[in-house]
């Protein structure tokens, strides 16, 4: 059916003396990065380092803005109102836009981090507050939010380009949502079945939910983990599979 | 000698349920804003908040980034490389920038705040970096340092259109920098005092310091402090002063 | 029915060039001071400087723990585990008896703050685990609940003693529980009709909802706000009718 | 000359999401642990967990409190009054205190972090305000400070016991000092090289210093780092060769 995909990773996401996932080994394999902007991980520092390596692999940058959480790293859920939601994503994608200026570069895309992902896929009012600061900012921005998602509607009705994002790791639900990461089958280790769930998702335009549902997706961008072990490894199958099938692997 | 003046005031440092200053009331008196940018004072929110005040008041926006110290307000020395203080501007004004692209407008300016102000005031190499930050996020911008000092050095070196900056309250020693405030004879508190400082340095070019010394100045930027007892009574008078002697208030 | 209270007040809750509240004014009319401990308020120097006003008026020093969150003053709901809720509680009743033991004196109780308070009202797991947090730490120390609430029932089940908090200028829902902040009716403004319903909890035993429902209640302290406009003359009206209906004023 | 020595490493400096150091395996060789109290890392689920650790292995509990500066790890030299300082290590100390009074321990020692420890080992004024704040807290806790500095004499002016420490991996200049981490010959990688070094301190109490020169020292702990690669066969082999030569290994 497809014959793209993009294929993004977060990263970015060290902070000072600590340090977090395989960023430059994992830039060889996708075509967007989304470069953490401070609030979960990701100090200026580092930020610098990770636009640079991106824009050297041409890779298309964006921005990976989350709650302000350092100490739970931006997975945590945090009341907050649409407003204090905008405020932020302004400040954070006018931050790493900073960052992309000061190289000679414009940011490509935004997709949020973690809880506030989470939060605003199923909240239409939130997901709204994001996106409009995310026009505000820069209109000719990407989105990326979940496939089918309430970012998708917000992104369209506020009048950005959008990324429907999917997920080869991951598993779903009949109604299109993700399986929750505490239950046991959520994950989806094995990197064939993963290849299989990705083909499956590009060529046909739909997935298999956990109870065998056949589920319609449109799939414009893949998301890679870039913080896990064997992170490197199962990029590069990914990209290889796609490869092979014909189906052609660039940004958005 | 000149016929015209800019008077800026640092604000947008209140942070979260903490106020700070009195923004508002001053802004009526000034011709710049120098806008906190998270590092010392100024989430998000008051950002927003300030940027809409100063430019529904048509006064310039700019940035006032910091080291990295909202325990201590951005007023302690921290040793930084010049690599860490680039990083820390670039983040800073590019997040600021963002709050003003949200609104339709631009930066105008950039100056620093508290400790990183009087570090790179001193320190060429410092200043170097700054203002080379400055340059490479948007080079219009117009660099605000202390009048004769390294900073003045660095922006022209890098690029940067330069606006000298004079104090109102603060006495100033033979080599044209200010008293330290840990000397009783600091700080200026008598409004007519001020007054005759500041005509002085305008339609004289100089400055008086404290052993009688004749200072010469070229001030294009007076700074108005606004979270002191009596702020706006003392920008108010400033002001009509100044307009009474037939110098002009504008921005750079 | 009783014929002694305890008033307490939230204090120290300043953050390095911020202030917020009139601390010095209002303990001399109460009782009990519960200090912020650093994660929505107060630093280490606040910190020291509030225990020593409070032993210096012969006032109960007790920790005023909060969710980590200086950017939203420990009002926002943050989803986190019991157990998250256990550390940052030691952590922070730990840093506070640090610091009174600094000045020779031992902590007297806890009392949470803003939405952890909230939470735990109606959450019996993270109640007990904020509870058996405080019991670890020094199972001396008396917790400061809501009365009627979870907080309570968590103390008591823990072996913790207990003061049941009642509230001055919030009106209260027919199940006990305080009017929603959202609401018009939450807030009584007026000193007298304060009084009122401060003279009836403690001398019935009870207290009128919103629509007339008497409401049972065991009041041990008297929460007095300290960071509102009229804070210091609603303390001291407070307790001069206590003291005139003679009811002493004394620490749990 | 000596026949007993400790051995201490800085654990703990974990936060959030982000791991440092190997903390499980280098605890099976050392007799002290100095864990981070949240202000360079350590947040307070690391800080129960590497207590928890340290007890379980029979290993001495102490602080190692640092400047605060999550962003720079507390390796940045910030200018702080001694008040300032003091009131860093009371909140610090209290706090570890008590994570380890909920797991029914006591504190035994503290050794401050990076750059702190570096400001007072040649500041008298800052090191006797460190000092008195770890006395306040509690008198009976051991300060651990580099050998021969003001900590050592600061200490013992407010009558606190001292720990002298010393370096396996650090060279030592004719002056008692540690070289410059900025100099090519400031650190010691070679295990056996280290092993002379350290037998030497301990059995002849003296060093030779990079120009040869020999240092007296009186040493009674030895610091080992857990956060480079190799630090657990590093620290292993120091404990052995110790042990081989006759001198017990236990804490202060």
């Amino acid at each position: 059916m497809k014959s793209t995909i993009d294929l993004n990773c977060d990263m970015g996401e060290s902070y000072g003396a600590w340090r977090m996932g395989n960023d430059e080994a994992v830039l060889r394999y996708v075509t967007s990065a989304n470069i953490a902007c401070g609030f979960h991980g990701g100090d200026p520092a580092t930020m610098r380092k990770t636009v640079a390596a991106a824009l050297a692999q041409g890779v298309a940058v964006g921005a990976h803005p989350s709650l302000q959480d350092l100490a739970g790293f931006g997975r945590r859920v945090i009341q907050v109102s649409p407003q204090e939601a905008y405020d932020a994503l302004v400040y954070q994608v006018g931050a790493l836009a900073g960052v992309a200026a000061s190289q000679g570069a414009r940011l490509h895309h935004v997709k949020a981090h973690g809880a506030l992902y989470n939060m605003a896929a199923k909240d239409l009012e939130l997901a709204r507050a994001l996106c409009q600061a995310v026009h505000d900012v820069d209109s000719d921005l990407v989105l990326y939010g979940l496939a089918g998602s309430r970012w998708i509607e917000a992104a369209e009705s506020v009048g950005l380009r959008t990324a429907q994002e999917v997920f080869a790791d991951r598993t779903y639900q009949p109604d299109g949502s993700l399986t929750s990461r505490s239950r046991p089958d959520a994950m989806i280790t094995d990197l064939d079945a993963s290849i299989e769930q990705v083909l499956g998702m590009v060529q046909d335009g739909a997935v298999r939910a956990t109870d065998g549902t056949r589920v319609p997706l449109r799939p414009d961008t893949l998301c890679i983990h870039g913080d896990q072990p064997g992170a490197e490894a199962f990029a590069a199958g990914i990209r290889k599979a796609l490869e092979e099938a014909g189906i052609e692997v660039r940004a958005v």
